[in-house]
């Protein structure tokens, strides 16, 4: 038998300022070069130790709860909170305004929730009074899920006030939120905002290769995960990956990728390096930078001003340009990646991210270069 | 707030001879070095495209079905099919004797499965003969599943006897197919014995890194998805996995693991190359090479001759040695990993596995060499 074989892999060069992945820094790059060693060899456990660490750093969450991450993408982390807490008809309160919390929203209903939506136009949020008042009116809801930076909008959730307010009101709903885009580019307090279920990605600011999802789980919300009843995925089973992840001796649980695992390792370790406040800044520089050099040339930004990303910025496409082939000009004549709008409901936008190693003024001038080339003004 | 940092990344050179990873091809690490594309690249999808046809090649599944790559572990796609496949109540005989299969029994207890249990001893396996009597016994049996390497003792199941037994028979069951460890280490013909669901992973036979399941769905099996009912996690579902993969205009599905399909990309396309049949013959001779020489120094292997692996050697300990210290010294003396027993049924064993790169008589030489060296005889 002959079998069809394919032609080498010639991937080009991009400098990747959409809404993830961000490029990859170099240092991380070349830990994935590192000697692999096997996901039960006893080097590699205390690999995992010092990996925790700085997941609990990273998180803000020193003790308590469960911080680690899981073995595939952002995305199985938003859906792996909720098959972990929710049995069926328990009431979750799905706040979105946006093509991720929408997402979010789809999650909860797939493990059988009671869903109570919250939503708000895009661009915008809904109000912290708002899903207090409706936490007041559904005192039996088990969760609240937010989404911190909802990455389609560019919009900035004050998740903080959020915690704030539920600490201080007699709901015992856990706090879900979404910090895909946030963790490591802005401010996240998993323990002094009490963020119950936490997740992110690896690709964003963190600047690490996608894959891989660090999540933070609260004391609280570990004992409701221990409470929970109907069954979850093996690979997604908190307890079950508590005793490979921290446990010791250890118990095998699927054989981890350790070459991402090493990026991820690499990835927190520079950005403790930096300091998170350090790190934060960086972002918040290069994202304001950005934001008023793309409206000093008229262009408008679809999210609220008050609730404006730094990590990334939703451009209004003006009236009368083609946003699609304005983006493939971008890739093809500068080899800039710059997001579109995402589903069907996106209106016109491109949606520049400045994350990782990209959150700097000079890749935001070189995007805002391009966006000079190829838009005749 | 001060964030505590976490040590630079050292880690050990290691040979990679147990279960898996095997050690990485040279080619594939330096792939995982090409400039990263985004999943919504349309030259990331020209990639997959090219990818699809690599894995149709590896499976041979030239065409009909589908066929694509998880993005996480191969533990996943054990669930993964099961999730899309069975209805509470569905009937599953579900055959096992060793680790992994027990795993899979495991995985469809969790779905709801009606679980008819085959097992035989630790190096056996089920005969064709009592699968098919089960299957005559419970003709409305939904799945059948196997383990065609029991990477946890070194048994190989006649995986394409059984294939053409449920073909010549009325049974219009699934056949579910656990290929971990076989899949481009031996023969594996996905349309010709007809596999229903079969699943693989990136880090044993193929030489790439672990985080990656190859996954094959025959035509009926993709039938059979489509009237399931349950909810299936949104991350495995297939449906909208194809979405992605194969329907043009692409539907964002996740952030795929850019770098891990690069390097799935160029392990597949090295295995293409050295030519499928050519692959399969030099790991039965590094197998066979292997089994020859630990025997005619004693030990004795745990796999039945007739159903012995030549990926995967289980060796019995002997009476009065310490498996595990050997074990370590292997380790720590030689930098050579092998396996131990897996899970608390595990009789006293070494597993010595010799995958990609490492399927050649020279690295059984380093493994024997060392085992000489730890093992005073």
């Amino acid at each position: 038998m002959t079998d069809a074989t394919i032609p080498a892999l010639v991937p080009g060069e991009r400098l990747l300022c959409g809404p993830g992945p961000s490029n990859v820094h170099p240092a991380v790059l070349e830990a994935m070069q590192l000697p692999m060693n096997g996901h039960l060899d006893p080097d590699f456990w205390d690999i995992l130790v010092d990996l925790v660490t700085g997941l609990r750093s990273l998180w803000r969450r020193p003790q308590g709860g469960l911080t680690i991450a899981l073995s595939s993408s952002g995305t199985s982390a938003m859906e792996a909170g909720f098959m972990n807490l929710v049995d069926p008809g328990d009431t979750v309160i799905s706040c979105h305004w946006g093509f991720f919390g929408s997402r979010l929203n789809e999650f909860a209903q797939r493990v059988g929730a009671n869903v109570i939506e919250l939503t708000a136009e895009l661009g915008q949020v809904v109000t912290v009074d708002r899903i207090m008042e409706a936490l007041a009116a559904h005192p039996d809801a088990k969760i609240v899920s937010v989404v911190h930076a909802e990455t389609s909008t560019g919009a900035d959730f004050p998740l903080a006030a959020l915690a704030e307010a539920m600490r201080s009101s007699d709901s015992e709903a856990l706090l879900y939120a979404d910090c895909v885009t946030s963790l490591g580019g802005q401010q996240v307090d998993a323990d002094a905002w009490g963020i119950d279920y936490g997740y992110s990605c690896s690709q964003k600011a963190l600047g690490c290769p996608p894959g891989i999802a660090p999540v933070t789980v609260s004391g609280r919300a570990v004992a409701a995960m221990q409470r929970h009843q109907s069954a979850v995925p093996y690979y997604y089973d908190f307890e079950e990956l508590s005793k490979y992840w921290i446990d010791r001796p250890i118990t095998y649980h699927h054989t981890m990728p350790i070459l991402q695992y090493y990026a991820l390792y690499t990835g927190i370790r520079l950005a403790l390096e930096e300091g998170l406040e350090a790190r934060w800044a960086r972002n918040a520089d290069a994202g304001r930078y950005f934001q008023d050099e793309i409206r000093s040339r008229g262009f408008e930004l679809l999210a609220d001003p008050d609730h404006q990303l730094v990590e990334l910025t939703a451009v209004k496409v003006p009236e009368g340009v083609d946003g699609k082939e304005i983006q493939g000009r971008m890739l093809r004549e500068h080899g800039i990646e710059v997001g579109g709008g995402l589903g069907p409901k996106a209106p016109p936008i491109w949606r520049v991210g400045l994350m990782g190693v990209n959150a700097t003024r000079e890749t935001a001038d070189r995007v805002l270069g391009a966006f000079d080339a190829v838009l005749p003004r």
